[in-house]
C-alpha cells in the first residue's frame, strides 16, 4: 500500500530551539526532500508578518523545479468573529501559487474554551469557513486536528464533528495531531481505527511529537489503523523533544511493514539526506541515529565484528545500502568503497572497487575521518583526494607568508549593522616562481585572509574574481575535555553559477578555516582546468 | 505493580562508539544509579582481561556503600566442550564478592551452527552447567537470552529450551534481549506472553536496542506482556543506535501506565542523572532527550506559551517537576510579554504584563532581533537586559585597548593533532581606575582574546579562574545578499557547576565573538554579585 510522506522540518521543525532557515537553506531542503520522495513539502508558514512569504511568492516557479513533491503553506483558520475573507493572511495565500495549503483547528473544548475564548459552534465554523474560502480559491487543503486525541479523550463526539466539519467543507485530508506528544501508540491505534469507523471516506494522516520518545511508534500505529499521511521531519527536528523521525520511520514503514512509500533507489538517498539536512540547519548530527547514523551500523565488540562480517544478519537488523548507509568496523569511512567507485568512475571510467586509486582515497578519507573530517557536506575536499588519486592534482600556488593583525577597540553591542572592519591580512605568494605580495581588509581573519588571497591570485588567475565565500561554519567538538577541542570549519563558495563545500579541522580555528580557503581556491582553479566542473554540490542555491 | 529497574550503561553502554569508564567514573555512575533507585547496576564484563575487574574485587565495599541497588557482572556462559569450573573468568567471578551475575547464552539455532560451531545439545549444557556452578557459589544468577526474539521467531521450540534449560538449573530471572534491535513491539509482546505461559514461574526480563527508534515502545510492550525487569542506560547508551532510554522508559511506565519503579522523590533526580551520567561519559548530551532534555519543556511559538503559562496542560504532557526538569520559555518577540513577565517576576515579584520594565526589555529584544541576535538559546545575553531593565547591571571592568595578531604560515591539512597556537592577543583592562594589561596565545583570535581578557580580571575577580568556554557556534545569514552577511556567534560557557550561553552579532565574526565573550563574562560576575546565580541554565550538569 503506498502513503503519503509530509515533511515539515522547513515549518515544524523551526519550532526547534537555535532552528531557523534563511530563504537559500529552504530552497536547498526542498530539493533535497524532492530527491527523496517526499510527497508533500511545508515550506513555512503563511501569517502575517512570517518569514516565508518570499518562498510562497515564488511558490509557482519553484514548483516548476520539484519533480514530485507538492509545496504545502501552514496557517491558521480565521480568528473568531470575522469572516475567512477578512483575514489578510489567508486571502494572501489563496491568491498565491501555492499548491497545498494546511490549516489547523482546535478539538479539545478545554482549548476553545481557555485558550480561544470561543464557543464550540464558532469553533467549527471557523474551520468549515477557512476550509470552504481554500477550496474555493482551488487549494488542495488538508486540515490538521490540533490536540487532537487529547479532545478525543475528552469528547469523543465532538472531536469527531470538527473532523466532520472540515470533510463536509472539501478538506482533501484530515490529520490528527498528538500536539502534546503525550499519548501512547496504543491509544493513538485505538483513535485512528474510531475515526475511520465514522469517516469512512476520508484520507486520514497522523503528526506525532517525540515528548515520550514514541513518535515513531505512535505513527507507524496510526498507519496500520489506517492513516495514510505521515508527517514529520528530518531526523525529528522540532519543538521539545521533537516530531516523528521521518528518517526512522521511512525505512520502517518500507522495509520492515511493506508499505511503499519511496522508490527503492530514492530510499538509498535517505542517509545523505538526513546529514544534509543537519548541516544546513547547523545541527550536531546525532551519529546513533536509527537507520541514518554513522553508528547505526557501526559494530564494537571484537565478536560482533567478526560474526557481522561471516553473517551480517547476525548483528544487522537491515542491509545498511538499501537506506544509503555502510556497516562501520570501529572507525571508518562512511560512504563505503563501493560509493566511492562509483564517485571516481564518473572522472575515470573503468575503475572497480579494487583498483589502488580507490583503496587511495578510502585510506585517505578514513585517516582523515580520525582525525575529525566529515566528508559529507564537504565534497569539494573530498574530490582533490580523489584528484590526488587519479594523478590529476597539480600545485597552482605557494602561500610564502601571510599576517592578520586584528583591530580594537570594539563597541558594544554596535549590532549587525557596523561598519569599518576588524582586520588587515597580508599575504605573500608565488606562482611558477613570480611573487605577489598584497594585503586586504576584512569582518575578521578569514574574511581578511580570503580577500587577501584572492587578490593576490588575480593577477594569474583572473577568473577567480568570480569567486566569493557564502558560508562559513564553525563545530567546535569534544569541547569539554581537557585536551584541546577540535575545531571543524565548512566553507561554501561560489562563482555565481556553482556551489561548492569545503572543510578544514584543526585544534586551531584560523588554521581549520585556511585549510577549508585553500581547498576551495584549489577546487575552483582545478576544476576550470580540468574543462568541468563535476557536480559537487548536491544543489544548486541560484 | 512494582518493577525491576536493570541499568547497563557501565557495561553494554560502553560498547557505545567513544564510550569508555574510568573506575573513578564507574564509582560516581553506580553511586547516581543507587541515588535514582535502579535495582540492579551492571558494572561491566567479567571476561579474563576486562579492565573492569578492579570494581568485580571491591564489590563488598562497594554493596556495602550501596543503599538500595545490587552490583552485577556480566559474562559469556563456559566453552564448547569444558567445564564451568575450568572457566577461569567464572571461577574468579564466583570466589567474588559481587552478589549478581548475569550470564548470556545463544538462543538462536543459526547464532549457534553459524558463530558457535557447535550443537544445540551443547549450547543447552553450556547454558545449565554456569547457571548451576554460580548458584551453587551462592549467586543470584541473571540468563541474558541473545537474539532471544529472533530465535523464538525461527524456532520457537528450541528457544523455550533454552530458557528452561537456564530456569532448571536455578536462574533466577530469564532475560530476553532484541540483540539486534530490529523487532517490533507486538511481536514483543506477543513473544513475552507466549514465554509466560511456557514458563508461568519464571522471573522475565527484557533488553531492547533502539535500531528502529523502538526501544522503549518495545521495552512497554513486554512489561504489559508480564517482564518484571526492564534493562536499559541512561539516555539510551549503547551500541550502534543504543539501548532503552532507561530516563524515558522510567517516567513513561510510573507517570503514564501506573507501574511503579522508583520512589516519588527518586523520580526528581531523573533529570540530574541523565545529565550527570551523560557529562561523565563526556557525551554530548542531547537536549531534545525526552522527559530529561534541557528543551523537553521548551516553548518557543508565542501561542502556545501564553497558553501554556495560564493551564500547563494545554501544551504540557505532564508536570517538569516530577521528573526534576523545569518549563522553559523561549523569549523572543514572538513568544510576547507574558512569558517575558513570568521571567522578570522571578527575580523582582509584583512586576506585571504593563510594568514599564516588562515593555523595555521586549523593546529591547524586538530591535535586536531585527538586528539578527536571538535569545532562545543565549539565555544569559538576555538576562543582561533584564538586569540592565530592573537596574541591577553595573559596569565591572573597561577595555581599554586590545590587538590580535595571528601569525602563520599554516601548514596545510596538519589535522586536529597540530600543536602551538597562531594567535597572541594582548589587553589592557580597568577597574575602577586601576589598569592592568597583558597578553595570552590562543588557538585563534577568539580564543587568545578569551584567555588573556579572563587572566587581565583575575588580579581583581580571582573567581573568573573557574570560567571556561565549552563551546562556540557562528552561524552566517543573509550571506547570499551582496551586503555585508550577518554573523552570529552563540558561547557556551561554564564554572564547572552551572552552564550558561550568550550571542554576539555583528557584520564582522571578532566583533560578534567579543560581544559573546564580554555577556559571559559579565553574567558570570553579575549574577555572583547577585547572590544567587538565576536559573538561565535547563539544569546544572556538574
Amino acid at each position: 500500500m503506498k502513503l503519503e510522506l509530509y515533511d515539515t522540518t522547513l515549518r515544524d521543525g523551526t519550532q526547534g530551539a537555535g532552528i531557523s532557515f534563511t530563504e537559500a537553506d529552504r530552497l536547498r531542503v526542498i530539493h533535497a526532500l524532492d530527491d527523496l520522495g517526499i510527497t508533500y513539502i511545508e515550506a513555512g508558514n503563511f501569517s502575517v508578518g512570517s518569514n516565508d512569504w518570499e518562498i510562497f511568492r515564488r511558490a509557482g516557479e519553484i514548483s516548476a523545479g520539484l519533480k514530485h513533491a507538492r509545496l504545502v503553506a501552514f496557517g491558521s483558520t480565521r480568528r473568531v468573529g470575522e469572516r475567512a475573507f477578512d483575514d489578510a493572511a489567508l486571502r494572501a495565500i489563496a491568491k498565491s501559487d501555492v499548491p497545498v495549503v494546511a490549516v489547523f483547528g482546535k478539538s479539545w473544548i478545554y482549548q476553545i474554551e481557555e485558550v480561544l475564548h470561543t464557543t464550540c459552534e464558532e469553533n467549527l465554523a471557523m474551520i468549515a469557513d477557512t476550509v470552504s474560502f481554500l477550496k474555493t480559491a482551488g487549494k488542495e487543503v488538508i486540515f490538521d486536528a490540533e490536540h487532537f486525541f487529547d479532545g478525543y479523550s475528552d469528547n469523543p463526539a465532538y472531536a469527531l464533528r470538527v473532523l466532520s466539519a472540515a470533510a463536509e467543507a472539501g478538506a482533501d485530508a484530515l490529520v490528527l495531531c498528538d500536539t502534546n506528544g503525550g499519548m501512547l501508540p496504543d491509544i493513538i491505534g485505538m483513535t485512528v481505527e474510531a475515526v475511520r469507523a465514522h469517516l469512512p471516506e476520508a484520507k486520514l494522516g497522523i503528526h506525532c511529537h517525540n515528548d515520550m520518545g514514541m513518535a515513531v511508534a505512535c505513527s507507524l500505529s496510526a498507519v496500520l489503523a489506517g492513516a495514510v499521511q505521515v508527517q514529520g521531519t528530518i531526523s525529528g527536528i522540532g519543538e521539545r523533544c521533537g516530531n516523528t523521525n521521518l528518517c526512522t520511520l521511512i525505512p520502517l514503514l518500507q522495509l520492515k511493514m511493506g508499505f511503499s512509500c519511496v522508490s527503492d533507489e530514492q530510499l538509498t538517498a535517505l542517509t545523505h539526506t538526513a546529514r544534509f539536512v543537519n548541516e544546513v540547519a547547523n545541527l550536531d548530527f546525532d551519529e546513533r541515529e536509527p537507520f541514518v547514523g554513522g553508528y547505526a551500523f557501526t559494530h564494537k565488540a571484537g565478536m560482533h565484528i567478526d560474526a557481522v562480517r561471516k553473517h551480517p544478519r547476525t548483528f544487522e537488523h537491515i542491509d545498511p545500502d538499501r537506506v544509503g548507509n555502510s556497516r562501520n568496523m570501529l572507525i571508518s569511512a562512511l560512504s563505503g568503497r563501493a560509493a566511492l567507485r562509483e564517485k571516481m568512475a564518473a572522472i575515470l571510467p573503468g575503475l572497480t572497487k579494487d583498483s589502488p586509486q580507490v583503496a587511495a582515497v578510502l585510506a585517505r578519507v578514513k585517516a582523515a575521518e580520525g582525525r575529525g573530517y566529515q566528508y559529507e557536506d564537504a565534497e569539494a575536499s573530498l574530490m582533490l583526494l580523489i584528484y590526488e588519486a587519479l594523478g590529476l592534482r597539480r600545485t597552482f600556488f605557494a602561500v610564502e607568508t601571510f599576517k592578520v593583525m586584528v583591530g580594537e577597540p570594539y563597541s558594544r553591542g554596535r549590532g549587525a549593522e557596523a561598519e569599518g572592519s576588524s582586520c588587515t591580512a597580508m599575504i605573500k605568494i608565488a606562482v611558477d616562481g613570480a611573487e605577489e605580495i598584497t594585503a586586504a581588509e576584512g569582518c575578521g581573519p578569514v574574511n581578511a585572509l580570503d580577500l587577501a588571497l584572492r587578490r593576490a591570485l588575480l593577477r594569474f588567475f583572473p577568473q577567480i574574481n568570480r569567486v566569493r565565500l557564502t558560508d562559513y561554519k564553525v563545530r567546535v567538538s569534544g569541547s569539554d575535555s581537557a585536551t584541546a577541542s577540535v575545531v571543524k570549519v565548512f566553507i561554501e563558495s561560489t562563482d555565481g553559477i556553482r556551489v561548492w563545500r569545503t572543510v578544514g579541522v584543526s585544534a586551531d580555528i584560523i588554521d581549520a578555516s585556511w585549510q577549508a580557503l585553500l581547498d576551495s581556491v584549489e577546487f575552483y582553479l582545478l576544476s576550470n582546468d580540468l574543462g568541468a566542473l563535476p557536480q559537487t554540490p548536491p544543489k544548486e542555491i541560484f
